[in-house]
């Protein structure tokens, strides 16, 4: 199905639009984005698990426990954290601005912030811009709202995916920034989706929990873990079938909807991670449990010796085995088989030989294939998405600040 | 008090030498070391806790039940991990010659090799060139065996420190190798140290794995975690003074003098870290317990963003809080404190301001300097150095195998 509008104005309802403000210094770069439903409806969110939380944070934390939401304002170039009294001070400001502005309760809006750290945010610009971005509402401006919550992001990231409920067309549209997946657990990933769909909060909030732990959470590895990390879905129930109820047909095709909108957005912001030259999915198999098999992923996929060895071409599989056997997960060696893109290098603890080595060489000069990991211990599986460390990586991290 | 040999010979009674025996490519570089004492005795040591672990680690730990000692011999260049039955019969090859050319018990040779993982070892060369090995032996030889046991190390790393105990002059020497401290728990780490003290082989074991804990664990963060990690201490009683007992004031002086020796190597192997540019000591104040210290320091010390920002003399302290809030032990934001080199730049929370930024910019210039986190929950304390994420990490392990 063709879809009239992109990404988060993609469902009914939902109008949107990114200003330059003045908080990111180059002139015209947008630097603040407005989305906005006709209606109210159910919110449902996760956010960052550091003890270390910016003031939007604290905010939508808030908002979220009343569970209704009607427009969301982003501004990036600035996270608005470590920030004390007066960064809660410019967070509530951008929340009043709204909240006046569109005569709606104050916890109907949400807000959120990505950038530098530590910094004061300059909302007296917000203030001074907001009327112009309002303005500026509409059902084609997603685009525009998707590029300005962009940072060290080299594109902006959008989705639209959209089925029939109960006869009627249902859309889920959204929008993400962040790109540090290379260490995700510390750069902000921001993700915000719409719909039209008819749901209670507290369904919705089940559906994306559960998505985003397949999606978002495999692909930043520890993404619950920065100051910032926000990822909301809005629903206004402006699709007009029946509500969705648990264990129905109808909330099945919903959670498909809402799995494959996410798992697009979660593998956008993979592909950009800084300075990426390689997207490497990471499977494991044959583990004892779910959360065994988590582990081992999450160490081979963060194992800066194997992403040095990714950005180098170099099919170096013994650091792989290195961060199996460190990961703390009890394994035997003499059982675990490694191949990538299907072509085996490792079977049960036994190396294949240099005509194998050759094989997997070659594999390692593509910039996407998978890297299958069998511990062959039991029947859990994981699985994740991980990139090389360049010295790309390096020169933005390094340079992030001036 | 000066001492007339260097490093692992510094202590009576021992030899080494050191010689290109070809399993590194590169003509004359050297790649086989052995250490050779008087006299038999007693051995301490600590190994990796990986599970994929080298043959040598097999052996040696099975010898270090028996607790004594009089050759250690150990290449570089192939690791001889992940090589199956075939690695542990190479290194069963290692441990035989050296045992029937000395006339020694095979327990009495112990054996380390690192470099590439999951290549086979060219064992054979070893045994063509032992014996010239064996007959270069000499008092003087500590600095050239300390050079064959190098991998990417940009220097050879050696120590020696003497004191009076009992009236006799004991003496600790050693010799280190490992320089991959950026990401440390895959880097091999391999140290020897030697000493004529004479102490009973358990109470060594307690003294060397206290020492290790407080230097060699705090420099490497997961020292203990790659393949073929390996500290032994060997002691062969020649200093001739009564035998050191637990609690007195003879066994408290050699105690410091193996912290001081193991500090000296471990310092040495944290600032040839693999593409250095900063060498930074992490001190955690004001913790609930030990545990909860180091594992904030070592959120800190091996964040990639924290460790990008140092390359990058940008002083983006908000990543350091970010590192703390996510280390996984409750903390309070707002009574963390941070200053570096003494110099504050948060107080219980709260930002110092725009000239406290400046004065904190400076120390980021310098190459090495301390970074001070107060909790102010508590009184346990923690140390660590780390250092920073060079693109010469990059290149150094992104080519390592090539």
């Amino acid at each position: 199905m063709t879809l009239r509008h992109k990404g988060i104005t993609a469902p009914q309802g939902f109008t949107a639009a990114g200003i330059h403000a003045g908080i990111k210094k180059k002139p015209g770069v947008l630097d603040l984005a407005l989305v906005y439903s006709e209606r109210p409806g159910p919110i449902a969110g996760v956010f960052t698990k550091n003890q270390v939380v910016a003031a939007p944070v604290v905010i939508d934390r808030h908002h979220l426990r009343k569970g209704t939401a009607q427009v969301v304002l982003v501004n990036s170039g600035c996270a608005n954290v470590c920030t004390g009294a007066a960064g809660m001070a410019a967070a509530r400001t951008m929340v009043r601005i709204a909240a006046s502005h569109f005569h709606v309760p104050p916890h109907h809006v949400f807000i959120g912030s990505t950038g530098v750290i530590g910094a004061p945010l300059a909302v007296e610009r917000i203030v001074e811009h907001f009327p112009t971005l309002a303005a500026r509402l509409r059902r084609t401006g997603g685009t525009e709202a998707a590029r300005a919550i962009m940072t060290t992001d080299t594109r902006s990231k959008e989705t639209a995916r959209t089925a029939r409920i109960d006869g009627k067309l249902v859309t889920i549209g959204g929008m993400a920034k962040g790109s540090g997946m290379i260490h995700p657990n510390m750069a902000t990933m921001l993700a915000y989706l719409t719909t039209d769909a008819v749901i209670p909060q507290r369904l919705l909030q089940r559906a994306f929990a559960r998505a985003i732990d397949h999606t978002f959470n495999c692909i930043s590895v520890d993404g619950d873990t920065s100051t910032n990390d926000t990822v909301l879905c809005l629903a206004n129930g402006m699709a007009g079938h029946r509500p969705l109820r648990s264990g129905t047909a109808a909330y099945r095709t919903f959670e498909q909807l809402l799995h494959a909108a996410c798992e697009d957005l979660a593998l956008q912001v993979g592909r950009d991670g800084e300075g990426l030259t390689k997207f490497v999915e990471i499977r494991v198999a044959g583990a004892r449990r779910p959360a065994e098999a988590k582990r081992i992923a999450e160490t081979v996929g963060t194992s800066c010796l194997v992403k040095t060895a990714l950005f180098g071409e170099d099919a170096n599989w013994g650091r792989i085995m290195a961060a199996i056997g460190r990961a703390g997960v009890p394994i035997r060696p003499d059982r675990v088989s490694l191949a990538f893109n299907g072509v085996p290098i490792l079977r049960q603890g036994a190396t294949l030989g240099a005509a194998a080595e050759r094989r997997i060489a070659k594999v390692f000069k593509r910039k996407e294939f998978t890297m299958e990991i069998d511990l062959g211990l039991g029947q859990a599986t994981a699985r994740m998405w991980t990139t090389d460390l360049s010295y790309e990586y390096v020169r933005i991290n390094a340079s992030y600040r001036s």
